[in-house]
């Protein structure tokens, strides 16, 4: 076996050698480095820069930037304030350009926009250890197409099956929404869903259970880059809900029935959760109207929940809603969030109606910092008595 | 309806500025465009630069480098030559350092470096339209994790399950091996293996097969990031085949057993096929070897393929592969590529031994722009008299 290794060595400069040819040149620089303080060391190498920071959201609420020193050797530094355990996104400014981490190949898209990410565990809180991989047993992912009759097409989904999925047992289902601008990987990348479950999974806090990220946008049939589109430029408004032939919520049907007869799935009532971020959760509520006896339970994360009290439609939805008495109706957002006001509404409106459900509110504001921890505290809730 | 069309409206604008807030802010630039004659357009800003300039695989076999010029709007810009219907690889340079095209959200990772991409459809050739997403039934790829006995861990692959595949009919399986510095993503995201996969299918060119990525390094379970090593930073040679219980071609039907217990499989000799690039194709020789009545098409593709003639184990695993006479051991590999003196060793050997085999040979080199038409050529050859 010494001579394959010994081969195989020079098989790696050869290979390397041939990357660096087809893919250009850069210093070998370590950044970001996280220290088991929870210090971060951010390091990028441009000897003739005049200027260079880090943006990132190192802070609970905003974003702060962090001017970087240069060295002698042209490799500009800066390293953070301890940092709670988290997963953090971050950019470089250089010279006033808006770049990419060239030393950390791990990115995160939201909408059009990709930001370096990494992972601070040993710190405070269990948060990094809930997002990152661990040694334990995983679920599988995968980009799945469905027939939506509603909507007249195929489209993409993203369905996590827990680690005990084997084909004969029968799981419960949480379909977990995304918000505007996002799409079927949202969840799974910017909300590290499946390391989430996995680690709940794992810790038995939450009970296995599969978990169905659909596409919120009608009129896409994919993400970005996954359909007949082509790589066009990610853009929120770029698809709404015009010229579909029906609403998410309308459709959303579609989505569950094709789960219940392509995946061993319990499909009561009391084995099935809906839960979604902004748009989501407005998809959310909007579900929670039009099928009440499907769900037991309701998670409304920085829900966009827009009432119509006094519209017959409307009104008749929520009665039925209310009489259904789901296991679980609950309400999450955060101080700072913009659709604070919209929640505040939306509980009145509740309590006025005697409904009961929970609320739960933190710092921060509508940030996926915040949506991985409602999808936390969230699905410890599911079908614990199943 | 018309209200809820308004709300969302103002509720994108609030969303958009949330996301510009947290993730940075850069002009509105579109990069690149691609013209209908294959021109391609890269545009990017920076009013403070000094020197700007393109860098892909614009030709056939080494990287070229196109200066861009500053407009008087600050806007840096060039426009290709007529380019080819393919898939491209690029990266900018601005000032002495290498950044991704902020404009363009669709990146590639090969080893640890992120490059952009983008695809010319409309020219000569169809390599275009087999690498894009077409408006034709898509199969589902999954990131599945499955128990390896002989390596003593649970490991991740990729499997791509035909849109045909609906847990009735059997299919043939292609199990398809990355090269050194890949993962079990290599395949899927360099290799395009799915929309290549989709389109032939589609087209009535390659009958609807199940393709099983693994990952080819047994000290890893699974791609940078996606296992308990976290966030390290890629490098081909930080993980190799010291320290593993086994090699990859002593660990492979470990793979095959899993994918014949947990996917409806066609099992037989003549419904089995491996092929890989690189150290993949040095996998798939041995493979060959160790299992031959195993499977019934091979693919050596820019093989690391190295011959022991005269060692009593290699030459008699070699006399059971001849005696096995499989439908099809073919060998591909570019006039440039550094493993060509490899590989006619291999072809030399196997004339002398008289075995049947069918050699491609093309322009290029050791990269992926080959092993996507190695791929297209390959599948096309499979299974078609089951």
């Amino acid at each position: 076996m010494k001579r394959f290794f010994v081969f195989l060595g020079c098989f790696a400069v050869f290979t390397a050698a041939f990357a660096q040819q087809a893919l250009g040149q850069r210093p070998k620089v370590q950044s970001p480095v996280v220290h088991d303080d929870g210090t971060v060391t951010f390091n990028f190498y441009d000897p003739t820069a005049q200027q260079v920071s880090v943006t990132g959201d190192f802070e609970e609420i905003h974003p702060s930037t962090l001017p970087m020193t240069r060295q002698e050797n042209g490799v500009w530094t800066v390293t953070t304030r301890p940092l709670n355990a988290e997963l953090y996104s971050y950019s470089l400014n250089v010279d006033g350009q808006r770049v990419i981490d060239p030393s950390n190949s791990y990115v995160n898209r939201d909408i059009s926009t990709l930001s370096n990410i990494f992972i601070v565990t040993k710190n405070s809180g269990d948060k990094g250890h809930l997002y990152q991989v661990n040694d334990v047993p995983h679920g599988t992912l995968s980009r799945v197409w469905y027939n939506s009759p509603t909507l007249g097409k195929q489209r993409r989904m993203t369905v996590y099956l827990p680690a005990a999925y084997d084909g004969t047992r029968r799981f419960p289902v949480l379909y977990l929404l995304h918000g505007h601008g996002g799409d079927e990987t949202a969840w799974s990348d910017l909300g590290r869903a499946s390391q989430i479950m996995d680690n709940l999974i794992a810790g038995g806090k939450a009970v296995p259970m599969i978990v169905v990220m659909p596409n919120g946008n009608p009129t896409c049939d994919a993400a970005p880059g996954w359909w007949h589109e082509g790589m066009y430029t990610p853009d929120g408004n770029a698809f709404n809900e015009r010229g579909a032939k029906a609403t998410m919520e309308e459709s959303f049907m579609d989505i569950v029935n094709y789960i219940d007869s392509h995946y061993r799935t319990d499909a009561r009532r009391e084995a099935r959760a809906v839960a979604g971020l902004s748009m989501g959760g407005g998809h959310t509520f909007g579900i929670a109207r039009l099928y009440p006896e499907s769900f037991d339970y309701y998670g409304l994360m920085s829900a966009a929940a827009r009432l119509r009290p006094g519209d017959a439609v409307f009104d008749s939805q929520m009665a039925r809603l209310f009489a259904s008495k789901p296991k679980l109706y609950w309400i999450a957002i955060g101080k700072e969030d913009f659709l604070m006001n919209m929640n505040v509404e939306l509980r009145k409106y509740l309590d006025n109606n005697r409904f009961s459900y929970e609320y739960y509110e933190n710092d921060g504001g509508h940030l996926w910092r915040n949506w991985r921890i409602y999808l936390t505290l969230f699905a410890q809730r599911l079908f614990q008595d199943l």
